[in-house]
């Protein structure tokens, strides 16, 4: 029995299914409050301890959210009416789960997104503390299975052991959760929006991650063809490999420049600096997750990155906030965010914050090869707008006499009105295509909602005409392009975006090598 | 003082101020429970009496708002709980007030607009049954003024005399709410989205809604200068009356057809069909707004409409719900509604819904010239699936010797794929483009959102010219192209839409002789 999902992190996972629904393991109650007390101290104790150690491991990203959950189960507010139900009577397992699902169901109420998401994080350290309770009954998740339930927990995610393989498929989820992230820069297998529909749930199981499907109680005929795709992804991966530390070239010889995307600073740590041309975009709202930081936290983090980059390029997108990316006391609500105020339209509107990251980008510009971009450009007069804020911002740091530089200026090709008319841009120092926004808007499908992903293809010809009409027009004008979005990484696409003209694509540092793996093999 | 706000009907207005947000008059207590019961009794029934005036003077629209807010104040179970706090000593006004903030609250607290807007309506009967109940002390709207405030519920528009002149202006508000419908088919001026600054409240203001500002305390230069526009105003449509039984023809004489956009069967009884080219929309998504009409409903509201029209075509689009139009039981919830399954993807989803739609259109096809058309088209497949629905339910049809016939099957042109890749559309029988939508996927920027409007531009360079690729694929192709956005019937875009090929609007009957007016004065 088949049933086809949506590819999450490529790959392929042969192996017995764990059922992710399964309910924590049974408390075993005590004699009396005090030792109630005791064992609810002793399992937030534990769930801490093992979260401390997970962050050790974790890199920016994964590391960012647990310490977020240690600091949750140190905060005694959330465990205060735990304790307060242990001394009038109740048991410990019973006390916790009811004081936080009461939080929880506080932020499930919640009409903002970004409030909503955080029910998970609170139902993620509930079960942590429970399952540190029936630790003796615990079941550990089984080496090289394939973990199969509604959505998974960031930290089930961490504390599994994939090196024996293993992969994640989800009835529900998305490509754009955090454990999707992380899925993809492991290179565990993941497929996602498998629907309600379920197989039977024991027994061994096939994972395509690669094309997004998942076969319960397979034939030998199933396993003998899934076999074959397996072996034949891992032989491309194998062979990519060797491509990952040589530029890239294609297969007549037109070399394509490889940048990668990143996030947070520390993302660069793991990155040879050899193995890419540069930062084709630097994410700065993660920056903005949880408070606004201020001008100095900004500062640092920009020349962090410039300075591992030497001479090579770094391209930092001011604050992309708003749409999918919420930032508390920034964004506002809004019935379709991704049609809203976000972006360059936020920053020009809340002058106060943009302000405080364009000083820290023009301090910051003198510590390597800086490049700064606008998000969500829809008309030439908010590029004017948001260039004479930085050229203010300069003039405000030389009359202090602050050591700074004004970086070139460059706009995200992602609201079609810019790809439709770009004559009223050729002023910009340089472009680069967000194929993910770029082609949510011309399909008028959002990215993030599987009931229309079907629709959502950078491939469609409508995308790629505008695509090859912004490379056309900077060829024509002089101005660099290049291209940031998930399509750049994508094997798939790749062929269609070089034919398209583009030479220039910046992908997620996990796809740099299958990236110049798939250039090599195209023949423009 | 002078602050700007966004047009939602135009015209212009000069009077007193009338303050929107004044509470209800205070309510004179009664002797005993016995006389407070029969106080709330009496106020209900003033204002069941009062709305049923009402729907007997309203058209389609109005009508059916008003018929569902006399639904709910007949419903026992609204004021059971009001009745029971007068049995246990409170008085009527506070009994009736805290039963309807509950069930308010409990909408408010919705994560669904749909719900959400429904408070608005029990926020307005709450407020008709106070002021029945404090009558003696009431304000009533004086003639000739300006309402301004919040938000205006729609029986306070229904109810107010605007024989004299007058207008309305909102802090909040939208240009799409029931209220700036009635506004702009009753031609009384209003403007939204003014902000919470507020001017004095007392003496004389100026709206202009032809440009969207409202003015406090105007200087008598601003007096002058505005009642030359509003002179200049006047006389257009005046002299546009005169166009409104002429075929519209430019000023080089160039015949332009120019069709009415409808949404309730209703709307036709006060169209004469002889003043404009048939039915270029008419939306069915309002006849699935509170459950899901059947075959027969279906059926009965398109052949009203055919007969009506004689042998001039009516083009009837398929249900066109989600987005910004919910409907029980048919749509989901998403994140970003616009960019979600809507239109032809939820149709196509829930075909169960889809072929009863389809059965009554290919029946009603007998009484006259009926046309058929898809909204949110993206993709070539999206149009097979549903032509191939028409052709499935046909042959169906005449194995059971039911008459219908099968009618020319368009598609809505709105999402930028279809505009950017028509060639895969060339087997189509007409093409007719949404602006509103088309110009909110090219911009970003959601029509219904304040935050962004200054970014939702029909006449931005990048709509113009996919507007303009249409229009010349279908003269290529010998497919004809008309437009049915709002930008068909604004004085304001119609030269451009002229210039970009088009020859075919479809416009809102009240916009009938100015739009004609608009092309006699365009000299393609």
């Amino acid at each position: 029995m088949r049933i086809d999902g949506i590819p999450a992190s490529p790959g392929y996972a042969e192996g017995p299914l764990f059922d992710l629904d399964q309910p924590p393991a049974a408390y075993q109650g005590k004699a009396n409050a005090t030792e109630e007390r005791a064992a609810l101290e002793a399992a937030i104790g534990k769930a801490v301890s093992r979260l401390a150690a997970l962050v050790d491991a974790a890199d920016g990203d994964a590391a960012g959210i647990l310490e977020f959950h240690i600091a949750m189960l140190e905060d005694d507010a959330l465990s205060g009416p735990a304790f307060a139900s242990i001394g009038s009577g109740q048991p410990a397992d019973a006390a916790w789960r009811a004081a936080l699902d009461s939080e929880v169901a506080g932020y499930e109420a919640s009409d903002q997104d970004y409030f909503r998401a955080r029910a998970a994080d609170l139902r993620d350290i509930r079960d942590q503390v429970l399952r540190a309770m029936g630790e003796d009954g615990e079941v550990a998740t089984p080496q090289g299975a394939i973990l199969y339930g509604e959505d998974i927990a960031p930290t089930r995610f961490l504390e599994t052991d994939w090196s024996e393989g293993g992969g994640i498929a989800l009835k529900r989820g998305s490509t754009a959760s955090h454990v999707a992230m992380l899925a993809r820069s492991r290179g565990v297998p993941m497929v996602v929006g498998l629907g309600a529909t379920a197989g039977p749930l024991t027994g061994n199981a096939l994972l395509d991650a690669e094309h997004g499907a998942i076969v319960f109680s397979p034939s030998p005929a199933e396993v003998e063809t899934f076999r074959q795709s397996a072996s034949s992804f891992a032989d491309r991966q194998g062979a990519a490999r060797t491509f990952l530390t040589e530029p890239a070239v294609t297969k007549a010889g037109t070399a394509v420049r490889v940048q990668v995307n990143i996030a947070y600073p520390s993302d660069v740590d793991g990155i040879d600096i050899a193995t890419c041309d540069g930062v084709g975009l630097m994410r700065t709202e993660f920056l903005f997750g949880k408070t606004l930081p201020d001008e100095e936290t900004q500062y640092h983090a920009y020349r962090k990155v410039l300075e591992w980059a030497g001479d090579k390029p770094v391209t930092i997108r001011t604050v992309d906030a708003g749409g999918d990316k919420p930032v508390p006391g920034f964004t506002v609500e809004e019935t379709n965010p991704f049609l809203g105020l976000r972006g360059i339209r936020l920053s020009l509107a809340r002058r106060d914050i943009f302000r405080v990251q364009i000083r820290a980008l023009l301090r910051a510009a003198i510590h390597g090869n800086l490049k700064v971009m606008f998000p969500m450009i829809a008309t030439s007069d908010e590029y004017s707008q948001a260039a004479a804020l930085f050229v203010e911002a300069q003039g405000a740091l030389a009359a202090r006499g602050v050591a700074h530089r004004l970086p070139p200026l460059g706009i995200m090709v992602e609201v079609p009105s810019v790809a439709l008319a770009p004559e009223a841009f050729a002023d910009v120092a340089f472009f680069s295509i967000g194929s993910n926004d770029l082609t949510q808007y011309v399909m008028a499908a959002a990215r993030d909602n599987a009931a229309v992903a079907h629709l959502n293809s950078v491939r469609h010809p409508a995308v790629l005409r505008l695509i090859a009409a912004v490379a056309a027009f900077g060829r024509d004008k002089g101005i660099p392009v290049s291209l940031c979005g998930d399509a750049g990484g994508d094997p798939a696409a790749i062929p269609a975006l070089l034919e398209a003209g583009l030479r220039d694509l910046s992908v997620a540092p996990a796809q740099l090598a299958m990236a110049k793996a798939a250039i090599a093999d195209v023949a423009v």
